[in-house]
């Protein structure tokens, strides 16, 4: 059987990847008395009054939920909300098998913002967080933003943020490789989506100061016709040299190329053309923008993609379950700019100096600790803030 | 320390009565590749191809959310969605230890009967069942009623029908000991309220032809004024020999009390007055409209309470689980009538002619194998409907 035959059939065996478990004795009437009438009656009453007390008597200190309308799943599409959750129930056994989260998974049969919005608002109460997941854009930026105005939890669109924080842990940890800092490089991004927006925003709190994108359509560049409000206000504030044309020519003297795009964009010549010790990060999936050999053959100095079958598998899964157990443990409102740049911070420093080398950079998806000290300095950070 | 004290010190201990388990490795980078990317897309391209596959790649099939508003908690009213979170943990809970069901505690921050509506058509492809729950009266029969159009999976207002199910069951058995048939009584019930008009219609569907309801306001006749939609459709269907007066009335000459009001409403006159073998449901909680022992004095034949401290406890416990356990089974998009007609006859019956006594009517709370039994009656039921 191929990949896609033995995972189909291991779907089929499992029937679902996650379920419910009790942690409370059902056996006897007293049990009953206890979690159920009367004796529930007692922490209920208690929340009323106080309903920060629902982090106590609940499992709401320790919830989030996974929450997606369908529309932007994997490479996929818009595939609709029931055959999304297959993903969504992946992400909820990563929660709980990496930092321990109790994830629910929740598919909104909705494509307007309006009603995503809130339909998640209404639900808050019953959850710590809230995971946004594989949502178009632009409407997943406008979800996200009003979300976090109505929501006194955090809320998080993973497929933008943690997406940029792998990559700035990445480029922390190759740019000490290279001997470069942050506020000297050109950075070239293929891509304006909503991850691409994200790692750039990242890059910026991270010091990054030269920043470049482009779409289908070339260059991003301030004043550019009929771009939607979100790459308008990208462009206001990347490519200050106003650079026009493709792909290449932003590449040009980049010393960090990150493709957020599509198979195949980059070519051995766009590498050749970057500063010395160029860095590429190809992380179109499944195949990326240019392939490691290739540009090792053409001059790169260190290469990472998504994809686990090459080094520096640049993956969000290092990410977003320490960013919600750190967030959890902190009981904090946001996952905000700080929390998000100690969580690159130590995802960078679980390679010691000594280990760091080109072809590791980051640790390996699924290495053990690695969600705990992404925790412990998400933590920090929330309460510091 | 007390019940309420010891509820409160184990719900603190327990810090959520249920959590999320994994069903799938997730121990190695293989392991990822086939619960996650890239192995998951081939189920989530085969539920896009035919929505009813997410019955076979996920958890729908086992999958039902118990969801609130908070307006009508146990006997505490309008408390709010946090403050509901416990009850509803513990219902979950329930699902999960008496009939393997997965359920999921959803609060809903609104008492907007269409946000409520919406909210829950919106989620109920994540779902293979909606149990609401302890929503207020009359709410909750436009939000059952509307869901019921609108949804593809089964709707279900335990509080109402969960309750008549073991009711009718209760009274299967306290008939054959009276040597009574449903079509020659009379049953009175005190409430007019959602578990009340849940009960008389189910208790019709049961064959009985004679019932009468008072609320606060006296008995309910055909005509009453002031009576919202409700309990003048009730009003139609029952007291045809138009009695009017207060609940002594409407009990003058019964075989059945049914009480679903408020403590202490009935008095050892009240019951002298019913008719020969009086069989009296007295479900006020925490404390029925009249006590057992004064009840069995004034010359009642068979008594059951909500209580566990007493015999014949009359709790949706025995039913819920079961009822669901056997929808799902049978991937059926509605609980209808027969269903809970056959999960109240499989409930009586889990009684043998040889254990069935006055004292004895229904199994406890608990008892193994009664979820089994309610199931598979339900299942067949809702295969043959």
């Amino acid at each position: 059987m191929n990949t896609k035959e033995k995972a189909l059939a291991l779907h089929d065996e499992w029937r679902g990847k996650i379920e419910i478990a009790c942690r409370c004795p059902m056996e006897t009437a007293e049990d009953l008395t206890m979690a159920y009438t009367p004796g529930v009656a007692e922490p209920c009453l208690k929340i009323a009054a106080d309903t920060s007390l629902s982090y106590i008597y609940t499992r709401r200190w320790n919830t989030v939920a996974v929450i997606t309308d369908g529309t932007a799943v994997l490479g996929l599409g818009d595939i609709g909300a029931e055959a999304a959750m297959p993903v969504m129930e992946g992400k909820c056994a990563l929660f709980k098998s990496l930092a321990g989260v109790d994830a629910i998974p929740l598919c909104v049969r909705s494509k307007d913002v309006d009603e995503i919005v809130r339909t998640i608002e209404l639900l808050c109460g019953s959850f710590g967080g809230i995971n946004l997941e594989d949502i178009s854009a632009p409407r997943c930026f406008e979800i996200e933003r009003r979300l976090k105005q109505v929501c006194d939890i955090p809320v998080f669109h993973d497929d933008q943020h943690g997406t940029a924080v792998v990559v700035v842990a990445a480029l922390n940890n190759a740019l000490k490789l290279a001997g470069k800092k942050a506020e000297d490089i050109r950075v070239a991004i293929s891509g304006a989506g909503a991850s691409a927006q994200a790692v750039s925003q990242l890059l910026t709190s991270f010091g990054v100061q030269d920043i470049l994108h482009s779409d289908s359509k070339g260059a991003i560049y301030d004043g550019r016709p009929g771009m939607d409000p979100e790459r308008a206000g990208l462009a206001r504030v990347t490519n200050r040299r106003m650079i026009k044309g493709g792909l290449a020519d932003i590449m040009k003297g980049a010393d960090v190329f990150i493709g957020l795009s599509a198979a195949g964009l980059v070519n051995a010549d766009m590498v050749r053309g970057m500063a010395e010790s160029p860095i590429v990060f190809s992380m179109a999936n499944p195949t990326p923008e240019i392939m490691p050999d290739e540009a090792f053959a053409a001059g790169a100095f260190i290469v990472g993609t998504g994809r686990s079958d090459f080094a520096n598998q640049i993956n969000n899964v290092l990410a977003f379950p320490g960013i919600f157990r750190g967030a959890l443990d902190a009981r904090a409102s946001d996952i905000n700019e700080e929390m998000k740049l100690a969580a690159a911070m130590a995802l960078a420093d679980f390679i010691s100096e000594d280990e760091l080398r080109p072809e590791r950079i980051l640790p390996a998806v699924l290495q053990p600790g690695v969600s705990d000290a992404v925790a412990r300095a998400v933590s920090r950070a929330a309460i510091r803030g």
